[in-house]
């Protein structure tokens, strides 16, 4: 069959999770935009129309036309590309709002140019996209939504990503609070330099999660989803962070941290019933103060990226 | 069966292997010390004889006295202790040699008293005598000892230890060049920050070699057998490391860095005939320079210390 156009659904992500503070990512479920990616008969790439939030259709601008236009630059063909996007994830929420859009033009691309490339080769072309939207690049967004599940970042140059296992139970609770928090603002405070006994702590806990990821020990992940060296700084520009953490641990959440550079939080659970507990725990502690929210549970998203059918 | 006496063998290991300071750590075959362990009717610990190493024999000043000690204040019995020494590795080695001599006396005092802690309790105690010799306590040498195979320290307070798979072609070629390089001066050169892109490398490098242990992955063990931290300070220490570290490469090692904290190097390999290469290109570097050397090939070690009978 010969695609002239198609349809995706583009997930949110969890990135910096914890102790994998750059490295670690996992893709949601349900949360994502939509995009119908559409050859034309002249070359190039356009963006024809964007709903649902305000972003530049100039493809210089976008993070999806810069991914998109990365691949076609890497696979010259006659045709071109245009990219409608329905944007579903909050620019600035801290789940990959720009992640799902690059990485989504990216996948769709491939497809109808009949897959020249991997899905592990998309992700350094998403990440050119990314680079626009953090201020460098940085894979682990795009990591989890073109490879699905649980994904290590070892290495950017070359890009070098692992899919790890993914226990069935895995739940994470996402709190998005209505604020602003722009991703190079969120990367300007952290150090450049850390001690190196923190360091060793969190290469200790994140081997530890990995390990636990494939034997599935649910004890282990809570002992290891620890983050001594980002969250301590981070965490200050989330209202009511150590609260909402307690709150999510004392009901039963295996971990909880920031997701992506916020402001959204998120806690991992062993299976649904503990992860509405620990909504309700957190809805308990955030809606007091005032501020929007948004409150998602999700299983890990194993498939990732998908194609809707028409 | 009551026993009054054991002989063990408690072998060499590698620590701070590559990616994994502080917190990664391997058990040898062949090479270690034995030690015979008696009851005594006087209570107290005593070490009786020490062969092959000039090392105190007062139980303060020597890392398996200390290490018993901790075991023996930890579970009073009306019991005492003697040890003997019989040791095999050298001291300042840098393959574990106090690490040997602390794990056996605590392992073998627990099974002389019929086990009341598991291995994984006795890393604490072996810790403790390992303090006296580091300058400050750590397990990622008493660990592998105690449980066999790969083992990673996830935390020491508390002692939080998870033994990692041990794929069965994994082989490790040890250089000993018979310099002295004591632990402690080896721990001051290193810089107590790290900037936070490197130790990011880190951490995602060893995340993917733990995955790789897993899956049995050589190629990734190899892309991420890699320490842009420690090494590159302490590999000056140790004569013609760049040389060595190129020639094992290029002979098929996946990897190759310092054990513990020198001036024993190591190479990991794929199987025992890849091994007998690195070994030869490690000798042909190293024999011209004119400092005595011992090298060993040895697979892991997935027992660990273990008891010989009479």
């Amino acid at each position: 069959m010969n695609m002239s156009e198609i349809k995706i659904f583009s997930p949110a992500s969890v990135a910096n999770v914890s102790c994998g503070f750059d490295v670690l990512g996992f893709c949601l479920e349900l949360v994502g935009d939509e995009m119908i990616i559409r050859k034309t008969k002249s070359q190039g790439v356009k963006i024809t129309k964007i709903e649902g939030q305000k972003l530049p259709l100039d493809i210089k601008k976008n993070v999806a036309g810069i991914a998109a236009e990365a691949l076609v630059n890497a696979y010259p063909s006659k045709e071109g590309f245009e990219i409608e996007i329905y944007k579903k994830i909050q620019a600035g929420s801290g789940i990959g709002s720009s992640a799902a859009s690059a990485a989504g033009a990216v996948f769709g691309i491939n497809e109808l140019l009949g897959k020249p490339f991997t899905a592990h080769e998309l992700i350094g072309f998403a990440m050119e996209g990314e680079g626009l939207a953090s201020g460098s690049s940085h894979a682990d967004n795009v990591s989890p939504i073109l490879l699905g599940g649980i994904t290590l970042v070892r290495s950017i140059k070359p890009v070098d990503v692992i899919k790890l296992p993914c226990p069935k139970e895995l739940t994470a609770v996402i709190l998005h609070p209505k604020i602003e928090l722009k991703t190079f603002h969120a990367r300007e405070i952290i150090k450049k330099n850390v001690s190196l006994e923190k360091a060793i702590q969190q290469w200790g806990n994140l081997g530890a999660f990995i390990s636990a990821l494939f034997n599935e020990d649910y004890e282990l992940m809570s002992r290891s989803l620890k983050d001594e060296i980002v969250e301590p700084v981070r965490s200050l520009l989330i209202p009511e962070f150590k609260l909402l953490k307690k709150a999510s641990i004392n009901a039963g959440a295996l971990g909880f941290g920031i997701s992506g550079s916020g402001p959204s939080v998120f806690a991992l659970t062993k299976g649904k019933d503990i992860a509405n507990k620990v909504s309700q725990a957190i809805v308990e502690v955030f809606s007091p103060i005032g501020i929007d929210f948004e409150i998602h549970i999700s299983t890990i998203n194993n498939q990732g990226i998908e194609i809707i059918p028409n």
